[in-house]
């Protein structure tokens, strides 16, 4: 009998097929991991064994009978954990557990937007939300950035253009603590003064926060939403960064008129109870002396990928040295167009995030990339620029030869 | 500041605010709650300590880097699974690990449907199901059940008549094993004559299967997966009816040509790994004598809930002994609005079903209602029935008093 043919039945607008999975790339600088050797396991198993013992019978009942906006324990601890770190004074019952931040975006996208409507977004962000803005049909307009984060007088001057032509747009979306992916975070007198904009044009503000316990000091600025005086502001975190991407748990928190309307959109009868009793265990106890020792961890590493980006491509490599997280932000030579690197590295096992993926300015990122440094061990990171660095010059004869390469002065 | 204002902005067609959850109600017969005390709790603590303790590392690991299909073992465990049980011969690479069954309805509806598509399901149906079709704009066409299941020839008769209309449905959504809400099991010839009319008219099969391992004798037909000589099918699974429902893991088997469009469509960074890992590792060496100890509990429950049924209502409730599952689907006399018994009972703490949130006919499934025993305990399932009956005496005018009511002979 012939193979059933679906194609005619596919819905319009369907992405194409994924192609079959081959495995991890051997030298892999993408993706939100984290580092193996950091992961809490001793005390992380501790966790699962008491809560099992005590609540485990409640896994009978979805979401273990604590409602749709998920494990009540876990909620208390973000509230404390909230207010003692971000500023936000907020009840549990102000939060929804979701199964990830990318399920907070598309619960926050389903209530918000319809194809054809507009976002403010910073000119580098994440591609996650790119590829859903794409999808969803949704324009984005990107507001450079600078040291600072998102420039305020360029989103002014949108928000002004879109005004004269009626369009109201729904949210900014922005990233203000260690800016995914330039690392940026911005001053509590920007915050400010993006709020008043967000006020003054009626247009909220979607602050992302998946990265703020990961900053070399341990200290932030207040959140947005702790500096918002009336509930502009809809603010999403995760447990991927600060202890593993692997368990999906994330989080919303949002004034109730609007965060009623995301619980309505969540149908899947609840996020994995499971990952999120295991977190509420452990991270009461031990989430403050965790993740000093994580960002520990990864400062060091940074430190390796800064310093191998000095051997490999000296002064062809541009970059700041970022105050936190888990990524670095180069840019390469304007003759680099790192859509072609990606495609020669990854074929030689290199995986690096090309910018224009990262990007609403293809222009601005055409020779620009991401690279995470949190997963590959210390000799990953120094082997993979390395290779690296090699592709780059057979394919765009920068940077120099090493031996004889331009270096950038030494950092302080 | 006045409360900033997210009204116009909300998207249009976004369903109504959630209202908050105000707990659990004391009597709840809804729900594909599981029976807590038959969560195997010091097995599932087992093997979350052997799997943290072995691969706990990998959770720094977006998917613990199994690739987007999730964690490897379990895919292998469910290959040997269904093809002992379902006779569906499989590999992991047709296997999608999912956060329960209602991201396989989301997937596999987003790669087929769109707004003013028509599918068939049954005529009483899992609601979850209806409330995507109404949101979607999708045309749920039901074909009526009998103790078979679906009718064969009414399902002829409805994709002649759409035939002739010019309406190509995008599938047919059946439950064969354990058919929610009726309980049915659809025999193998009725089965083969169900994918004869999926191949004449070139509509595909989704298959959920995810009550097949509640049946009593231990039992069941092949899966329409295993009988399909053409690929026609889609098939869906579960761990929350044989394990436990707050592990959000689920399972589409299909295809590649068409899995691979819900692998593209799956944008979530991953399925829960912790869950999938401790499902894996417990499942292994415990799912086969885990399950036919749950049925027994299961099936022990039911006979208290019929005698209860049969105590209280008497005449007035009418039913099938069902061969497996968690629900029980009840008529009532056709005075009875149970949307309206919905209502009453909910207020006295005593949560059903309505019919008409079943079914795709509202006449047809006025007097009826579902019943899900597997969470009450054998008391609760008593005082609730009482309790019902009274509100439904009240309300209704039936079923009699119960002094003198009129009783069903007793079952065989």
């Amino acid at each position: 009998m012939p193979a059933f043919d679906f194609t005619p039945l596919i819905a319009p607008g369907a992405p194409p097929p994924a192609a079959k999975w081959t495995g991890s790339p051997r030298y892999n600088f993408t993706g939100g991991n984290n580092d193996p050797a950091q992961v809490p396991v001793d005390d992380l198993l501790s966790a699962a064994e008491a809560v099992l013992r005590r609540e485990g019978r409640s896994l009978a009942y979805y979401g273990v009978a604590h409602g749709p906006q998920g494990y009540r324990p876990l909620r208390d601890f973000l509230a404390a954990k909230l207010k003692r770190d971000a500023g936000i004074v907020c009840s549990a019952d102000e939060i929804l557990l979701v199964s990830g931040s990318l399920q907070a975006f598309d619960l926050i996208n389903g209530a918000l937007l319809a194809p054809g409507d507009t976002v403010i977004v910073e000119r580098d962000t994440y591609q996650g939300m790119l590829n859903r803005y794409a999808r969803a049909g949704v324009n984005a307009i990107g507001v450079p950035l600078d040291r600072d984060g998102m420039q305020i007088d360029a989103l002014e001057r949108t928000l002004v253009s879109l005004n004269t032509k009626g369009v109201r747009p729904k949210y900014i979306y922005t990233i203000p603590t260690v800016q995914n992916p330039t690392g940026t975070i911005m001053p509590v007198t920007r915050r400010t003064a993006l709020l008043a904009l967000s006020e003054k044009y009626g247009v909220p503000v979607f602050e992302d926060d998946c990265y703020s316990d990961l900053i070399w000091s341990g200290e932030r600025p207040a959140a947005l939403y702790a500096m918002s005086g009336s509930g502009n502001v809809i603010h999403i975190g995760s447990f991927s960064k600060s202890i593993a991407p692997a368990l999906r748990v994330g989080f919303i928190v949002a004034p109730w008129p609007i965060l009623s309307r995301m619980i309505a959109l969540k149908v899947d009868a609840g996020s994995g109870a499971l990952e999120q009793m295991v977190l509420a265990e452990y991270c009461a106890p031990h989430f403050s002396s965790h993740v000093p020792a994580l960002r520990q961890g990864l400062r060091k590493k940074l430190e390796v990928l800064m310093d191998a980006l000095d051997q490999q491509f000296g002064i062809a490599a541009e970059f700041d040295d970022p105050p936190g997280g888990i990524f670095l932000w180069v840019k390469l030579p304007d003759s680099v167009d790192t859509l072609k690197l990606y495609q020669s590295a990854l074929a030689a096992g290199v995986a690096i995030n090309p910018g224009p993926e990262w990007s609403t300015d293809a222009t601005h990122s055409k020779s620009r990339m991401r690279l995470c440094f949190a997963s590959p061990t210390e000799q990953e990171l120094r082997e993979g620029i390395e290779i690296l660095a090699d592709i780059c010059r057979t394919t765009f004869g920068v940077p120099e030869r090493s031996g004889n390469i331009a270096r950038r002065p030494k950092q302080a």
